[in-house]
C-alpha cells in the first residue's frame, strides 16, 4: 500500500444547503496537495445571525495550508457556490478555474474587490483537462438553474472521483446543454468511478424531475389570459427561466422590462458569455412607463421576499416610477426556500391589499426545481456505478436518506458532514480526522468568527433589552452623587406602574449606601453586585432579566 | 329606517391568521350594546417581536366602552381564540359564555390568574340560547381540530348572523359531533341569514377536505411497521388525533406515554369534560423507562419546533430520562405553520444525526387540516344562503379570495380587516369607521403597546449592536479623564486591526479636546456630537452604525 492517500474534507455544504466548500487532497499524510471545489456563502437570519451580512465558510484549515493548494474550481455561478470567492480569495491567492459564464460572474465580483481578473481561468468542458498537482480535472456540463453548471471529473492516482455539482436530468433545459446519459456512461467506462460526491437537495422528492421546457406553455397561457400589467419574479441567475418568461411575454405582445440590479447583470453576463441568444428586446424602466399596462411585463428580483429587492419595493409602493395596480398579476415563478415564508407571505398580502392577483407556482405549473429528484439520483448512481457514494449539498436528513439509497443498492455510502476528513484510498470510507471548522460572518465590513460572541450578545440584547448602570467614585472610594441607569429595549414602567429606571436607581442607591468599603474598592465585586441587583429588580418589576453593562468611573487625585 | 344599527368590528383575526377578536354591536349610533367573540393571541417571532412572550389584540376601544359590553363568547379552546382571555378579562370584567370543554380550559387559565371561575358560564349547544342585551346567541357544534368547537348563530333585531368559528365539514370527526348539513339548512330556513362571517384559512386548498377518520388506518400501519420506539407529535389540543394515535399504538401493542405539560393537561380536561371517552391507558414517563422500546409510543408536544416543548428537548438529548435512539421513529402528525419551518427542520436534522427515522405528514397521509377547504366553504355558502359574506380568520389574500368566491355566486361580500367597523343594517355593507387598533405585547410580566418603541429598540440593538460612551465633566464643564466606550454586540477590532473601543475613545478624546465651552456646557449638544462621532467612526472601522447611548455625568459643587 502506498503511503499516499486520497482525502475528502467538506468545509461547507455537507449538513446544510448552502455555503458549499469541498476540499480534496492527495499525497503523503499531512503533505497532501489540495484542490478546493466551490467557495460559497449562506444567508443570515434574524433568529440566529441578526445584523450579519453574509455567512462564509471558515477556511482557517485551508489558510494554514495554502502553500499546498493547487487550484480552486467553481462549479457554477450560484451564490452558495461562488459567493465567498471575492471575500476569501485574498487568504488563499490560488489559481481559479471555471467555465465561461461562471468566470464572467466571478470576474465581476473580483472587479468590485479590486482583485485581478486573470486569477480566474476559463476552462472548456471535457475533454479539456486542468492539471493541478496530482489532480486532473474536467468540467462536465450538467443542467441546473443557472447557465453552464458543471460537475467535475477529478482523476487522482488513487482513482477517479465524480463531483456532481448541482444538477438535474433535464433533456430540454431551454438554455445550455441537455442532460446526456452517454457522457456519464463514458466517464464510468473510461475509468471506474471510485467515489461519487452527489447533490442531495431533492432526495425526498419521489417523482421524476420535470424539464424547464415544460413551463413554456403554461406561462404563455397565464400571461395571455392577463389583462393588466404582469410582473414575474424568479431567481435572477435562472437565465433559462428569464428567457421562457420573456418569450411568453413576447407571444402575448408585451414589452419586457427587467427590474433589479442582479437581474440586469445576469442577463448582460449571459449575453456577453454567449450562453443567452435570442433574448427578446428589453425596454428600460423609463420606457416601460410609456407602455400601456396590458402590453407590459416586468421580470423582477426578489422571489424570496428579500426586503431590498424589486418585488418588495413594488409591494411597498412605487419603484423607479412603476407601480402595481388593481387587476395586475404578480407571478412567483419560483418556490419559497424554507425559512423565507414570512417575507414572501408579507409581499403576497401587500399585493392583495392593492387588488393585485398573486399567483404562486401552482404546485409546479409555473416553476420546476433545478435539482435531481430521487429517481434521477438513482439513475445517476446506475450510470456511474461508483464504489462509494458520498452525499453532499444537503442537510443531515438529506445526506442520510441519500446514503441509505446507496447502501440499499450495494454502494458503499457514508454520511460525511462539514469538518469530517475521510480517506478514500482503500476499500472502505475511513474517517481520519475531525477538523475544527465552522462559519465566518461578514459583519459590515469585517469578518468575525461565529463563536466570537458578538452575535450572541446581539441576540441577547434583542431578546432581553439592555440596561446600563453608571457610577462615579471619588479618590476615597466614596460614591459621588447617585447611580444612573439608562434602559434600551425595556418597558418604561413595571407592573406596579413605577418608572423602571427610577426603581432601579433607588434600589442601587440603597445598596451603595450600605455597601462596605471592600466592595466599593473592588471594581469586579462592585460591578457584579450592581449587575445582580439590576437583574433581580427588573425581574420583579417587569418579569425579565436584561443584559447589564456597568461602568464604574473612579476620580483620580489630580 | 330605525335609528338603531347593527355593526361588526374585527379587532384581530381579519388580515392575519391568529389573535381572533370580533365585536358585534346593536343599538343607536355610539350607544350600541356590544358582544365580543373570542379573545385570542398570536405568537411572536425574532424578526418582528424579539423577546415578546405573547401578542394580544389591542382592546382599548372595547375598554373605553366596557359598560356597553353584554358578554364575551368563546367559540373554541385554541390559543388564537381563547389565549388572551386570562390576560385581558380584568380590563373588561364581562360575563363569558362557552361550551363545556372550552369553559374547562378557560377556567384552568382563570385559576392561574386568580380570576373567578364563575365568570365563565357553560352553555349547551343550540337550541339553548343566551340572551345578551339585544343579541340572542346559540352555539352550533362544528368539527375542527379541538373538541366542542362551535359556530354561533347571533340573532339581532336587524337580522340573523352566523359566525362560523373555525370549522371543517367532517362527517366522522373521531371526537365530537359530525358535520350536519341538516342543522345548517334549518338555521337558514328558520330565519334568513343576513351575514355569514366565515373562516377563510383554507380558501386556497382546492380539493375537498378529508375526515379525521381517514388517518386511523395509515397511522396504524406505520406504527405496526416500526421496530424501535415511536414518538409522535401533534397539537396537544387535537384530542381526536391523540385518540387516533393512542388507538394505533394499542393496536400495535404499545404502551402510550404523554410528554409535555399541555398534552397531559388537554387529555385531562377532555376526560373531565366528558368529550374524551375510551382513551387507552397511559403510562407515566417513569413507567415508560421500564417498557421495551418496541412496545412504547410517546405522544409529545412541539409539532411546530417550539424550543421548550418535548420534541425539541428530545432532539437535544434526554427528556425525563427518555431518549431517542437509532432505529426509532419520530412522526410529525402535523403540518408546519408558515414561519415555523426553521425550528421544525432543526429538530428533523437533530433526530437524523441520532439515526432516528423522521416521518412528516407524507402529503396528508398522517395529518388532515381542521379547516374547511374551498369546495367545503362553497357548500356552506349554499346551505346558509347569506345576504352578505364577510370572510374572517385569514390574511388579506385569504379574505380577498374568499370574498371573490362569494361575489362570483351573487353574495354581497367585502374584505373587512382589523379596525374596520361596518354597518350591516341596510341592504349593503357600509364602512362606518376606521378604529385605531393594533397589538398589545405581553413582555415578561407587563403589557406594552406595539408602537411604544421598546421592541423597535431591541431590533435595532440586535441588528446594529450597542455602543455606550460615558464622560465626566467637572463643575466648570471641563472634561475629567477620558471618554470611556463600552461595546456590546460589535466586533472587537475594525478592518485595520485596531481595537474599536480604543479607536472610538481616541476620536472622542480628539473631539473633546477641541470642543468649545458652548457644547461642553450643553448636554443635548454634547450627546449629539458624541453619538455622531461614534456612528461615523464605527462606520469607517467596521462598516456598521451601532445604536449609541451617551451618559454625561456632571460633578456638582459639594
Amino acid at each position: 500500500m502506498s503511503k499516499n492517500r486520497l482525502i475528502y474534507l467538506p468545509l461547507g455544504g455537507a449538513g446544510e444547503i448552502g455555503m458549499n466548500c469541498y476540499v480534496y487532497g492527495y499525497g503523503p499524510v499531512d503533505k497532501e496537495r489540495l484542490i478546493v471545489v466551490d467557495l460559497g456563502v449562506t444567508f443570515p437570519d434574524m433568529d440566529t445571525t441578526p445584523g450579519v451580512d453574509l455567512i462564509l465558510p471558515d477556511i482557517s484549515w485551508l489558510e494554514a495550508r495554502k502553500d499546498r493548494i493547487e487550484a480552486i474550481f467553481i462549479t457554477h455561478a450560484h451564490e452558495d457556490h461562488i459567493g465567498a470567492l471575492g471575500h476569501l480569495w485574498p487568504k488563499l491567492k490560488s489559481k481559479i478555474y471555471a467555465r465561461r459564464f461562471t468566470a464572467t460572474i466571478g470576474r465581476l465580483k473580483f472587479d468590485e474587490f479590486g482583485h485581478p481578473a486573470d486569477a480566474i481561468t476559463v476552462v472548456a468542458p471535457r475533454p479539456e483537462t486542468v492539471e493541478a498537482g496530482p489532480f486532473k480535472v474536467q468540467f462536465i456540463p450538467v443542467a441546473h438553474s443557472v447557465p453552464e453548471s458543471s460537475g467535475l471529473v477529478i482523476d487522482t492516482p488513487a482513482g477517479r472521483i465524480v463531483h456532481s455539482g448541482d444538477f438535474k436530468l433535464d433533456r430540454s433545459p431551454v438554455v445550455g446543454e441537455p442532460w446526456n446519459d452517454e457522457m456519464f456512461r463514458d466517464i464510468a467506462a473510461e475509468r471506474p468511478v471510485k467515489a461519487l460526491m452527489c447533490d442531495s437537495t431533492n432526495v425526498f422528492s419521489t417523482h421524476q424531475g420535470r424539464s424547464e421546457a415544460t413551463l413554456g406553455e403554461p406561462l404563455r397561457d397565464l400571461i395571455m389570459r392577463s389583462r393588466g400589467m404582469v410582473v414575474a419574479t424568479t431567481f435572477a441567475s435562472n437565465v433559462a427561466r428569464l428567457k421562457t418568461l420573456a418569450e411568453a411575454a413576447r407571444a402575448a405582445e408585451r414589452s419586457v422590462c427587467l427590474l433589479g440590479r442582479a437581474m440586469r447583470r445576469m442577463v448582460a453576463a449571459a449575453q456577453e458569455s454567449g450562453v443567452l441568444k435570442d433574448f427578446p428586446p428589453i425596454v428600460s424602466p423609463e420606457q416601460a412607463l410609456e407602455v400601456p399596462r396590458g402590453n407590459l411585463m416586468l421580470i423582477v428580483t426578489g422571489s424570496q421576499g428579500e426586503r431590498r429587492a424589486a418585488s418588495a419595493q413594488l409591494a411597498r409602493g412605487k419603484y423607479l416610477g412603476l407601480e402595481m395596480k388593481e387587476g395586475d398579476l404578480f407571478l412567483f415563478s419560483s418556490k419559497t426556500i424554507p425559512g423565507n415564508e414570512r417575507g414572501v407571505i408579507k409581499i403576497m398580502n401587500a399585493f392583495s391589499e392593492m387588488g393585485v392577483d398573486v399567483q404562486d407556482d401552482a404546485g409546479g405549473l409555473y416553476h420546476v426545481s433545478g435539482h435531481a429528484n430521487r429517481p434521477d439520483l438513482e439513475a445517476v448512481h446506475t450510470l456511474l456505478k461508483p464504489s462509494f457514494l458520498i452525499p453532499m449539498h444537503g442537510e443531515h436528513r438529506h445526506l442520510r436518506e441519500h446514503a441509505r439509497i446507496g447502501l440499499s443498492k450495494g454502494i458503499g455510502a457514508e454520511v460525511v458532514t462539514n469538518g469530517m476528513m475521510i480517506d478514500l484510498s482503500g476499500n472502505s470510507i475511513d474517517v481520519c480526522e475531525y477538523i475544527e471548522t465552522g462559519r465566518t460572518y461578514l459583519d459590515g465590513s469585517v469578518l468575525i468568527g461565529a463563536m466570537d460572541g458578538v452575535v450572541r450578545d446581539r441576540i441577547r440584547m434583542g431578546l432581553n433589552g439592555h440596561a446600563l448602570a453608571t457610577l462615579i467614585l471619588d479618590e476615597s472610594d466614596d460614591v459621588m452623587g447617585d447611580a444612573w441607569v439608562e434602559l434600551m429595549g425595556l418597558p418604561e414602567r413595571g407592573k406596579t406602574g413605577a418608572v423602571l429606571a427610577e426603581t432601579l436607581e433607588a434600589e442601587l442607591g440603597d445598596y451603595l449606601g450600605r455597601a462596605g468599603t471592600k466592595v466599593l474598592a473592588d471594581d469586579d465585586k462592585l460591578e457584579e453586585a450592581i449587575r445582580r441587583i439590576v437583574r433581580q429588580v427588573a425581574m420583579e418589576e417587569i418579569g425579565k432579566k436584561p443584559e447589564v453593562t456597568v461602568v464604574v468611573s473612579r476620580l483620580q487625585e489630580g
